[in-house]
């Protein structure tokens, strides 16, 4: 058995010294930053749910390459029921934290290279499917948290990447050497990279054309290698958690908010066995359609719908702690969350029901792309107005709460207890409890960042469109042919 | 095989007299006359597909009771797989006919007495089920057409069936004989009764309590039984087609509009073999249950997606007829038409995927229940503002266009034929008949009578409630374990 | 005095004998065609309300050119008084026949030309305006029912006029002679034209631009002149009314669903004396956007709110029909439908508030064009859902119900009364009657035409960006200075 | 002259010393306390818009009382100009400042209580009138900074306040004395009270009936009298602020987010010239009307309007820097922000331009009732629909930016520079600020409070409901005239 414990897991990041700044200021020791702690939280927890008998039926799998019980964090699905069993993993792991694990986009990027080094070897007669496996085969057996880079900064959104100011806008090779090759660029808005252990790079998140080779490149370079600058996002949460007296006056205080990353690739060397593709540009357009099938489903599809059932629980919470749950608009709003939650969950499971093996030979199964991008595009329709209605159950008070901090000061306190009550029979210290969580998630950044995870809106509903157009002449002709229109 | 052809089955429509009524007239010939001739149309074609090779595989299956090859639609589903092919194909008539085919509410009817009547057994020892297999076998093995009488006038909303100030406002049994009982009342907004061969009775669409044993009625009486009369809508739609000069001058020329009717029931006797339930209202709420599982999937979870199949489709068709196909704001429409669209289908597909035997030992399969209802409400939010789209796309010719008997007209039709062009490929005539079509839609009771068809909105998220608040304590866990509130 | 009685129009309308074609054949005397009847209907009442002193403050003015007490849809605004009470005039009249009074888009046309063609004169030299004012006392004195003939069939949307393939598909001018010109085109979607007394033809819903000179007309020609040819819609709603065994049986017995016709210009004459404009192609986008500012405020801003009135009294009317009127949905969407009526009210309240002469020196007021146009998408957004909103409280019933001819019929007439019941004080007939109003307006082309008239939603959409633009800059400076960045 | 200079205000300001709490610690001085210093600025603010020519037709008006010239902030509207002038200066407020002014509160509440007191002494012979005008002599002579304490804790929310297990939780007199009364219980959400020189504290945001005598108090408090405590809301915006190394790196450097503090009354004596209601039940539904008129306006129908301007100008201006800004779907949700704005813009005009005197006599004029709460409704509905497109025009990096301190970094601000650019000519620095901006409004607090303040959208509704109520008999009787029906 190859799983990591948690404990091994943090004795590796203790290890680990990649230079990490937050808020102006370099992180000396990761282990024990108060802003890494939480990520480290959420990493260690994959690792013990591999662990856990009651999850280990979701959380582990058995590798195609050894047979061995691996972790499914480095598992690629091999059937339907891999691709059910990824997404339910995720769901359940978003409302047993309530923040990120880290490891999901890491999956997808495994996922996606298993798939496209496959194809690639097929047609262009390469060996990046050997040298992936080979990878592979590293990871699983190490078990090693892994992350994926692949939004660049962009510059001018309507320029492509030869033609911003900086060519460096979007990360390139910029030299290729015998043994391997040098990138440099950023990637940004990446989750937790200062903590995992091995990084995909992935190209951008457009298809590249001819002319544009320097951008197509896949690699992996491992957690703080020479060249490679983490510069964190510095959100008041942030801030407000660096300040705590107690992680207890936080409303999320084991796995905080989703930390994200900027990481600058200022001439980073890789070696050419971790290369797994560079210059292929015809396969760019594949491997990112890959990447939304094999994404949208855990990411929005999967982990959302955990959010949403933490945010609908704790309206239900809130409510029944305000007296006001069989109040009629009360019960509408829990109505109409619970059908928002259902409704994704129901294209997840479509898309996964549909999955197939892609390319077929590969073994590799992909959820339906139409119904992925449909469960994409209701939780980013829904999720805002999820977290609307739950902050408009839970009241001003979300926001205008004291803070906790007060009940442990003997002038306040008792004000408080006899104050922020709702029903007699609940505790004003659980009352204030719900609302922090509550303002955590529709007050601060935690929904946005949720909701902005993954891509933006039109990115998937140009892809619904493309992939819906192809239905069209079919719907056209049951109508013409009912309306007594000969076919063309 | 006991395969009826779309022949024979005219033929006994022939011979069929009901007392039919519409626009306050008697209608001599139910197989001759304009409003009818649509109704048998649309049920002969189901007489059609399931000889067809082509959709043969959806539109037949083998009987539990003979193991003989019948029509699906009197079969019992028996599995996942026979829940899947029955929303299947009711998804393809829909976008086939664009209109009812009228036997899916017969179709629910048997699947729900299949159950409940087994259950009843199980549980009060009466022999209803084995009445009620009797019964299914003489309707598999002549291939009937069968329908579901549900709908009760119901007078005052807030009122139940015995404080109405006339109790017969919910059919009742007045009577009970030796040999039968006798029913009275009405059952309203019934579509194509008057062509059904047989009509199955089930109580009102509220769970029955004590006292109301005299409302619990199931049983089957033949069309035009000795007390019926049937009273048939007549909006403007059916007016034009009574008046119309050509079919081919109408928006739907073959299968019409839905074409509903009052079936009044005049103290009409049903001996008891064809009684399935009578007085036992502690199983009413089950029965309800189960018809909505079994109806919302599809009616609104299929049928409705195969029309919005036509909306789209004809969207599309008089988008490109106008040259704007490729504007952003059309194209937008059409992204989010199909988005509404594969939003309720993947519903469908996860309502179906979790299927499960109801009651245990019964053999007989039903759709998940939360999402057959959110798939259910998906449609309801959806098809009006898919509708809209298509009027909007169309825009206002799809009300103010001349009639197409004008293009027989030689004072007016040189003047159609050079002005009401859109693009210059597309002759007048077809640009006329996608736009009648369109009105047929979006300005006609065909939207509002598709989109009311199957009950309301708040019964269905009553129902979402009811469903979802079991799940409420583990969401509740969930948010207040990460919240730091100890559990009760 | 120059008030018409309405008796005096109808002896006018019964010597009119234009060409006009429905269903594919001649109308031979418009004043009692069954579909012309409720036109002729609806212009009359705007003569009787003038002479009724209960309504004679908003329907009558004081012209400024004779001085004398005229109608006020002769009238041109010249004061935001005047502007305020030609809107609730509309507003009034919308809720008093549930349908057009066909005059307000001539009442607009001339709004507009007393403008423009002052403002054409002072840049050009040209005479029009005095040519309009000599037009204007004429229509004044004879107290006229004037319309406007506006929008082009258009062909392909995408192309300008002289692209398409038949230059004829938008209204031009064919011939200049000595005594006038001679026109060519057709005019579709215009509202009673066959009744109108006179026509005002104004250019395409296109700023017009160099090289499309022969386009930019605006003329009057009278009700048949030589050339014209009207062929009227023929949706379901005229055909129902043609057969109709009583108007009592139809769901607007009187006034009906608003009549439009398309209007064919076959080498029509018009001498120099009634032509306003004539290839001054600059002048045609101030025009268009007058026309939008006049129109707006009347047509969606005041219209469909008295229209929305008239839902929003039959949805709670059928609700306590039903016996609902206290159930928390219901009060929810009554609720929802006041909040959308006042925003569109409030909405033309502002853009009557800030109405401004324009140009300075004309006399002429026009409202203000961002809230006349906010008040219109307001409408367009909303229509539909107050639509949807009172089909849903009505229930199935508003397309299934039988017609009211039953209630004549020995046959079923007992049926219905015993159960077509709501509560019990509230009779079968009234109930119906009520029902059927709602299926004109819910289930028939009523609420699309209504939601169509007046242009798309794009249209106003584009307009609003337009002029919202040139306030991108202020904002804009204010989040720049918060920010903490420079001024550029 | 009596407008005090924004100097003196701040001397003021230092003299005061309140027992103010936040983050569980007292503060010693609120002059200079970071997260007190912009509730200051905000006020300040006002008395420098008095004194600023370009403004002081807004910020000043003439007293009634003495007929100087004094600030706007302490006048009592006494004509519709006056209403119009308080809205469009609390808009102005908004957009310069980007947050509360916290002197919007107490203008409404003296606003009320001049109308109240007057109609009370007409009917009860009293002398709240003279006392209350005595003291707004006071506050216009010495241009006080008042606001207003009205919202209780409620508790239960389905309990009344003697129902409640602890009668406290609605703030009441527990002792009445000759020299005046004494009341204890909390206040919560009040907008920068600690800063406030006076409070008025008005009776529950429910109307009181007999019984509840106890708790209709309305009366005036100085800023820290006897018993008073204030303890601070200390969400992450207020410890970002406390621990920032420059409040240059802030989303909003000088005024920041609202500061909200609940204050506590615990036995503070009120003199009886400074009591305005005590006991008057009855008059409790009429002063809460009055307060939503007073209030809606200015605060979500004018302040929501200035905070939706710079949303929409940060909006554009990050577009522009991203180069996004003629991508359609960009300019359609612009397009859609603008037609959100002016539609709340239009209503409140609406309100305003039908403000009526009340009580007649009184001189004291209030906006219209139904006009104001649509006002706020579409705000209500609106605002979130801003932010979250703000937030999507943005991108993710509205909340993974890196802190600008990190610009002050040697080793990260070359990578920064570089990385963190848009357009080509726009200065990182630029970008990151606009981002911040964006941030504190899109991913913070912000806008949940502006949403919040002013109270619940159910709310409104229901007083929607109850308005709109009243006039459902007119428009029944229209809709049933047109149907047919004889009137009742």
């Amino acid at each position: 058995m190859v799983l990591k414990t948690p404990e091994k897991f943090r004795e590796e990041v203790k290890k680990l010294k990649p230079k990490v700044f937050i808020g102006g200021e370099r992180i000396e020791d990761i282990s024990t930053h108060p802003n890494i702690v939480p990520v480290i939280n959420g990493i260690a927890k994959t690792y013990e749910m591999a662990l856990n008998p009651e999850y280990e039926h979701l959380a582990t799998a058995t590798s195609h390459l050894t047979g061995e019980k691996i972790s499914r964090w480095t598992h690629i699905p091999h059937s339907i029921d891999d691709v059910d069993k990824r997404a339910m993993l995720n769901l359940e792991m978003a409302r047993q934290l309530g923040c990120c694990h880290y490891r999901c986009s890491g999956q997808s990027g495994l996922h996606v290279l298993a798939s496209v080094t496959y194809k690639m070897d097929r047609k262009l007669g390469t060996d990046y499917h050997q040298r992936f496996e080979n990878y592979l085969r590293y990871v699983q057996e190490n078990d090693m948290s892994v992350d994926v880079c692949q939004t660049d900064p962009k510059g001018d959104r309507v320029k492509r990447p030869m033609q911003q100011a900086d060519i460096d806008l979007h990360l390139r090779v910029v030299e290729k050497r015998a043994d391997g090759i040098v990138v440099r660029g950023a990637k940004v808005q990446q989750v937790g990279p200062m903590v995992a252990q091995e990084h995909i790079i992935l190209p951008p998140l457009v298809p590249l054309v001819k002319g544009e080779e320097d951008y197509a490149v896949c690699c992996v370079v491992p957690n703080g290698a020479e060249g490679i600058t983490y510069i964190c996002q510095d959100s008041p949460i942030e801030i407000e958690r660096r300040y705590a007296k107690s992680v207890r006056h936080l409303g999320e205080p084991e796995y905080g908010s989703e930390l994200t990353a900027w990481v600058i690739f200022d001439n980073v060397f890789v070696p050419w066995e971790k290369v797994f593709m560079c210059g292929e540009v015809e396969f760019t357009a594949n491997l990112l359609d890959k990447f939304v099938r094999s994404h949208n489903i855990v990411c929005r599809g999967s982990c959302k719908v955990g959010n949403m059932d933490l945010l609908i629980g704790a309206a239900q919470t809130i409510a029944e702690y305000n007296g006001i749950q069989d109040v009629s608009h009360v019960r509408d709003k829990i109505t109409d969350m619970i059908r928002i939650r259902e409704t994704t969950r129901a294209c997840t499971i479509a898309a996964i029901q549909y999955a197939k093996e892609d390319p077929p030979g590969s073994g590799v199964f992909f959820a339906d792309p139409m119904f992925s991008i449909i469960a994409s595009l209701n939780t980013q329709y829904g999720l805002p107005e999820v977290t609307l209605m739950a902050a408009d159950i839970a009241g001003g008070s979300v926001i205008t709460m004291p803070s906790e901090a007060e009940l442990q000061n003997p002038e306040t306190s008792g004000y408080l207890k006899k104050y922020f009550k709702g029903v007699a029979d609940v505790s004003t210290e659980d009352r204030m409890r719900m609302l922090k969580f509550l303002q955590h998630w529709t007050a601060g950044p935690q929904t946005v960042l949720m909701w902005h995870s993954g891509g933006p809106i039109n990115f998937n509903l140009g892809l619904a469109y493309m992939l819906g157009k192809s239905g069209l002449e079919e719907k056209k002709k049951f109508a013409k042919r009912i309306a007594g229109i000969k076919a063309d």
